[in-house]
C-alpha cells in the first residue's frame, strides 16, 4: 500500500546546490517534491570562504547553503535527512528506499548526489582518520591552534585550505606533486605571500608514521635533507570523486570515472531519472556551485515538461 | 599604435549576468578583463521581481545586477558603457571598435550580448512606441495608475507583467493566443486569482488604433461581442530574440533563430571567441539568470586555459 504522504511527483536525492536549486525551480512549477540528503549543502557546507558565487562578494558555505535551504523550504519542499540505499521500478513509479527503513514513491527522480573527497590511498590513511588525518580544513582546522600541519594538493581547495589553516596553525607545509600551483591566481597569491605557508613542490606523501596519532609524514623525495617531516595534522585536499554506492546499483550510464552521463536536458540513460550537479558530465566538467545550480534548474524545467505530458 | 591601456587579455561584450559572472571568474584567475555593455544587468535589469535565483528569496533585477556589478568591479574589472559595433582580426589580436569611436585590443572575446524583446510585428507598433506601446512593465507601469492596460503573452514574463501592472492599473487584460497560460504555476495562480486581471484566451492583437496615442487594440476574433478593446497602454511580453547587429557581422555559426552555436566549453566556431548566456544554444535553451551565470563561469575557465597555453 502506498500511503499518500509517501508519494511525490519528484524525489531529489542529494541536498547540495544542485538538489536545492532544482527543488526551488520545481516548487515554482508546483511540482510536489521531496529532497532526501545526508548533508544540507553537500560539499559546499564545508567551504570556509566562497568568493566566486556571482552575487556574493564573500560568503561561507554554511551561509550560502542556508539561503538556498530556506528558499526551498519556504516554497514547500519537504527535506528529509536520510540516505537513499535503493531505487526499484514498480510499474510506473519508482520506489525509493532509505537507510532508516522508509519507502517513498515517485514519478521522477533527480540524482544530485555529488562528489566526495579523493583519498591518497596510502597505508594507514583510513586507520588515522580523525587522528591527524583530515579531509576538511574548514571543519577541523580549529584542532590545530599553534600546531604544525601539512596540506596535500595544489588546486583551489588545497590553496584555500592552506590559507585558512595558516590563520590558526603555527606553520603550514603545502605539498604538491607538480612544480606550480594551479587554479585561481588570487588564491595562489594568498598562499605564496603567506609567511606561515611553505610550499614543497614536486613531492608526494607516500607514508604516515605515529602510533596512536599521526606524528610524521614520509615524502617520496627528500626535502631539505630529509624525507620525514614532523607534523601534528595532515589535510588531504586532492580533489573529489563521484559518490558511488547508490549510483553503482542503478543502470544509468556513467563515464570511466563514475560520473553520470547526461544529455543537455539533464536526462540520464534511464527514463524517469535525471541527474544534476557535480555527479554529472555536464557543464564541461567544471564543478562549481553556480554550475550545479544551473544544472538543477535545467533538470527541473525538463521534469516539469515530462510530468505535464505524462 | 596600440596604447597599453587599450589592450586587454579578455574583452567581454555585454554586461548582463553572463558577462558579469564571467568577469568575476576571469578576475579571480587574474585575467585582465574589460566589460563593454549598454545596460548593466541586460534584460535582468528590467525584472521587477525575481523569485527563482536560488540564493535569493525575492529580489529586484536592479538589486541582483548591482550585487554582481559590485563584485566584478571590486575584483578589478573595468566596465565601460558603450556599444561594440565591430570586431576585426589584426594579426593575433582582435580589434574591438565601439560606437563612441574607441578601439580596444584583446586576445580573447566573450560574446554575452543576450536577447531583446520580441515584437508583435503589426502595423504602427514602432510608431506608437512610448505612446502606449511598451515592452517592459517594470520600467513603464507607473504611467498607468488607475488606467486600463493590456498585456500580450502567456508565459512567465507576461504573467509577471500582468501581476505587476495590476498593482497600479485599474484593469489589466491579458491576451494570449493559446487556451492555457504556461510557465511557473505560482505565477499563473497570481494571474488567475487576481480580480483586476481578465485573461482573454485564443486571441491575438492584430491592430492598433489611436491618433497621437494608442486608444484601442484590435483582436483577430471578437471577445464579448467586439473585436476592439479600449485601452490606455499595451505591454508586449511575448519572449525574446537574440540581439543581432554585431553577431551578424561576425562569422560565428548560429542556429536558424540567430542564437550562437557553442560547444560544451562555450567556444564558438571562431577561434578566440567564446559566447555565454541567453545568446547561446547551451543550457538546453533554458534562458535563466542562473544558467547565464553558469555559462559565464564555464567560459571564463576555458578562456583561462586558453590564455595559459598561448
Amino acid at each position: 500500500m502506498i500511503k499518500k504522504t509517501n508519494k511525490h511527483s519528484l524525489i531529489i536525492i542529494g541536498a547540495g546546490p544542485a538538489g536545492l536549486a532544482a527543488s526551488i525551480y520545481a516548487s515554482r512549477y508546483r511540482i510536489d517534491n521531496l529532497i532526501i540528503g545526508e548533508v544540507v549543502g553537500g560539499l559546499t557546507f564545508e567551504a570556509h570562504k566562497i568568493c566566486n558565487f556571482p552575487t556574493e562578494e564573500e560568503i561561507s558555505g554554511i551561509e550560502l547553503t542556508e539561503k538556498m535551504k530556506n528558499n526551498a523550504k519556504s516554497l514547500g519542499a519537504v527535506l528529509r535527512m536520510d540516505k537513499v540505499i535503493g531505487i526499484n521500478k514498480k510499474n510506473k513509479l519508482f520506489e525509493v528506499v532509505t537507510q532508516s527503513g522508509e519507502e517513498f514513491y515517485t514519478e521522477a527522480i533527480l540524482l544530485a548526489t555529488g562528489t566526495e573527497r579523493r583519498k591518497l590511498n596510502i597505508p594507514r590513511e583510513n586507520e588515522l582518520l580523525g587522528k591527524g588525518i583530515h579531509y576538511c580544513a574548514t571543519c577541523d582546522a580549529m584542532f590545530y591552534k599553534d600546531k604544525i600541519v601539512a596540506v596535500v594538493g595544489g588546486g583551489d581547495s588545497a590553496n584555500t585550505a592552506s590559507f585558512y589553516l595558516a590563520k590558526v596553525a603555527k606553520k603550514v607545509y603545502q605539498i604538491y606533486r607538480k612544480d606550480k600551483l594551479r587554479g585561481e591566481g588570487l588564491w595562489i597569491d594568498q598562499v605564496i605571500n603567506n609567511k606561515k605557508i611553505e610550499v614543497i613542490y614536486n613531492r608526494e606523501v607516500i607514508g604516515l608514521e605515529g602510533k596512536e596519532k599521526l606524528k610524521k609524514i614520509i615524502l617520496n623525495f627528500s626535502y631539505k635533507g630529509t624525507k620525514k617531516i614532523d607534523i601534528d595534522g595532515l589535510f588531504i585536499e586532492i580533489g573529489t570523486v563521484p559518490v558511488k554506492g547508490l549510483i553503482e546499483k542503478l543502470s544509468v550510464n556513467t563515464d570511466n570515472y563514475g560520473y553520470i552521463k547526461v544529455n543537455t536536458d539533464q536526462t540520464t540513460s534511464e527514463k524517469g531519472i535525471w541527474a544534476a550537479g557535480d555527479i554529472t558530465t555536464n557543464s564541461n566538467n567544471f564543478h562549481q556551485i553556480i554550475t550545479a545550480c544551473s544544472e538543477g534548474a535545467i533538470a527541473a524545467e525538463n521534469i516539469f515538461n515530462f510530468l505535464s505530458r505524462s
